[in-house]
């Protein structure tokens, strides 16, 4: 009754063979997303934007364990306020949008649309904080960020996308540290727990750092085309910004002092990450833990007596158990719910027919292995639980599992451009110098996505053949 | 130990002789919010942000229960999309921000920052829906808008701010109608449990209905300086919108048909509405239902062997019953702790002592009426919830109280100024003729609010004196 992944192939590109098209129609066709009217922006539909939802519930739950509270901040800043750290503007300058005029009247000075909130934070931080007591000051913010690309794909690159920023300020260098790995921490525990995704933690070359930071920590999460995906980065700017804005207070000893600063964000593109760390040819495959339905019940043979009755006795007694659940009792065919769902991807399929009811039995069919088991209706509830929860077990370890045979320990360019050109990352020794890491983009668009916390040296010489003594472990791909 | 009303005037402006500074220095000494650096911007700090999030997730939670999902359209509309719909354009047009370049270059065509998203959210739904199986479409969204203004205060009129957007569409003009006074009523219910304010709700004149909107219907909140405060509207738009933006659907009957659409909004507006309803002149009262603390625990004489101890078991007992709780040890006297969370608006503070340890009882002083009552530490859970259940339903009946002594049935021009003039809101009938409505406001600066859905008349003859017959009654009042 099902279509084979043959047949869903006319409906969404071939994922083996053309992934970018295979990536268009799945985010289209579940309706996550639409292309809004201008060039690069987007919709987020009502289905996507429920997985963002959970994702981001998920991670306000976090941040707010680790003390953290959330603020609001101007989406506008003044073009003289962003000027002010030199580093920075320059990362930034060249894609930002202004705004110069409102109605028919041209404004004194342009304005920014933020393309991240450090210079805005800053001048308010300086207003706010006057002695040790103030710190640290740990806010978050869910907001808009703008950022102009000239090259736009849904969720991974948009002109304008859904973000979370922690900006924080701290008495001394330790703590702030010790902040900045505290976030990474924080990023990978949910994506490996809610995501079910796997990342590679370390810390970004200087050529790959965010403008403005003395260290930018980053998460790498592989996708299926075995290209990274940076999934969220923690950054430790010392003093940079708190000298740059005059932000200073009062510590114990009676001195003035400049406090340390850090701050860490992830976007819509983990939405991105979620689709191409887990979809397969029939469409997405959702975690339970952010899919909006994690059952959706499908009545066979609905025109018999008592098949509705029952579908609705599970339903309810699985939504009272705090489970997703949706009934669909639609005109439309049990075949083409079945693909629908799958395509959508949701977790458990339940089928429920007279024949069933008979046994006591229903069939779970689960998206993560295509497999189908039949399960006891009178246990039904913890019977779905389990399996929830092995699901999301099972999507992290096929994930990891695929990661793992995905990673290739390279010692020359030739191995190098071997590895990045079929589907992996490359894990090389590199010299530091910064023309090697240009030498491989070059040749290979690969760039160096993070020095990993386990620098054990594995060889004595740098990838590329400069000749130069090594000093850095890291991981080389092809990126989105 | 606590400050007297008289004392608190030195750091907060006299609640009765200047209004406006009191609401002012309340807003910035709670730290609800400070002034962006762009002129009419506002920063949400975290105790406002706190509380603005208590209100958007129990909004959030009456949307979902009447069936609607949350999306997110883009920030940025094209000019030219804006212009579609007429009287909408003509409402907005002079207000917008406009981007006109990215970084240096200059763009085709400028984007407005949306003002509202009636328009491009028109312009998806046209791509969207093609039968009666899509319809009804019930769609929310959460988001910034920007409103350019030339007089600007915290909350009440920013240049941008944080709201939310319902837009819907509908078959028939019954089944839009029908929503548009569902969502108001949705918002009455809200308004009265949660926020504790009684509103006047009814139908706008077409003077002061929204722009391309049939009909607008408000929701008007009594603000202690007897103002009023549009706090929520529920716009039927008819097929204007649809007509505009060629949104049409094959109906069961095989035609083509324009659906009827409505929208309604709510925003950061409730935060003024709430500290103006409540506020006193110790500063912030809020209702325990949007408390980030509804309880603060202050231990006394904390040197005192036993006392800390006691108020941690407290405060976990309260935590774990799922009261927001928190227990201040830090250094400040006592008497400066009363004053903070006093002006701060903290519903219960709850002090123990080594004495009331002895006794084995606290005592806890209720910030709606300032009053002080002892209770037993071995039933303290059952005490806090019940209190704070009488301080919700008490507030709401004191400002419901005051309201209601608050609005006067006026006869004639001088009657109606006299009772704006004195805080009040005039009740008039009205001819309906929007000179006698500019007048009055030219008079009095006093508008119509709202067109209450009780329409018995009790007089005969239009407020003004104009001669003509009277159709409608109106409050009449100064406004936000």
């Amino acid at each position: 009754m099902a279509k084979t992944d043959a047949q869903f192939v006319k409906e969404i590109a071939d994922i083996n063979t053309d992934f970018p098209q295979w990536y268009t129609d799945v985010v289209l066709k579940t309706q996550l997303v639409d292309y809004g009217p201008v060039k690069g922006t987007m919709v987020i539909r009502p289905y996507g934007y429920a997985v963002w939802e959970l994702i981001r519930d998920e991670l306000d739950k976090r941040f707010k364990a680790t003390g953290h509270v959330n603020a609001y901040f101007p989406l506008f800043i003044p073009y003289s306020l962003l000027v002010k750290e030199t580093e920075h503007v320059e990362g930034f300058a060249p894609e930002v949008a202004l705004v110069t005029h409102v109605g028919k009247e041209e404004l004194p000075e342009p304005l920014v649309v933020r393309p991240t909130s450090e210079t805005i934070i800053c001048d308010m931080y300086s207003k706010w904080v006057q002695s040790y007591r103030d710190l640290p000051l740990l806010i978050n913010q869910w907001a808009n960020v703008v950022r102009w690309e000239k090259t736009t794909r849904p969720f991974l690159r948009t002109s304008e996308f859904l973000w979370q920023e922690g900006h924080t300020l701290h008495a001394t260098r330790e703590e702030a540290e010790e902040e900045t790995l505290k976030m990474l921490g924080v990023y990978e525990e949910f994506m490996k727990n809610v995501l079910a995704i796997p990342v590679l933690t370390g810390r970004k070359t200087e050529k790959e750092k965010f403008a403005g930071a003395i260290a930018t920590y980053t998460m790498e999460a592989m996708m299926l085309d075995g290209k990274s995906l940076q999934s969220g980065t923690s950054h430790f700017f010392g003093q940079n910004f708190s000298k740059a804005y005059d932000i200073k207070f009062l510590d114990k000893d009676g001195t003035l002092k400049h406090p340390y600063q850090t701050s860490w964000g992830t976007s819509t593109r983990l939405m991105g990450a979620l689709i191409m760390a887990h979809g397969d040819q029939r469409g997405l495959a959702l975690p339970p833990m952010v899919a909006p339905t994690q059952v959706v019940i499908i009545p066979i043979a609905a025109h018999k007596g008592g098949v509705i009755e029952k579908a609705e006795q599970v339903y309810n007694a699985l939504k009272d158990a705090g489970v997703r659940v949706k009934l669909d009792t639609s005109e439309q065919s049990a075949g083409w719910k079945f693909n629908e769902y799958e395509m959508k991807g949701v977790p458990i399929r339940l089928e429920i027919g007279p024949r069933d009811i008979e046994n006591g039995i229903c069939m779970l069919s689960r998206r993560d292995t295509l497999e189908k088991v039949s399960a006891d209706l009178s246990g039904i509830v913890s019977a779905v639980q389990l399996l929830l929860k092995d699901i999301q077990t099972n999507m992290y370890n096929k994930a990891l599992a695929f990661r793992d045979s995905h990673i290739v320990e390279v010692h020359n360019l030739k191995e190098l451009g071997d590895a990045v050109n079929n589907n992996c990352f490359a894990k090389a020794m590199w010299c530091e110098d910064v023309e090697c890491e240009m030498k491989i983009k070059e040749k290979y668009s690969a760039t160096s996505r993070c020095m990993p916390f386990d620098q054990t040296p594995f060889d004595d010489k740098c990838v590329t053949g400069c000749g130069k003594k090594v000093t850095k472990v890291v991981y080389f791909a092809k990126a989105y």
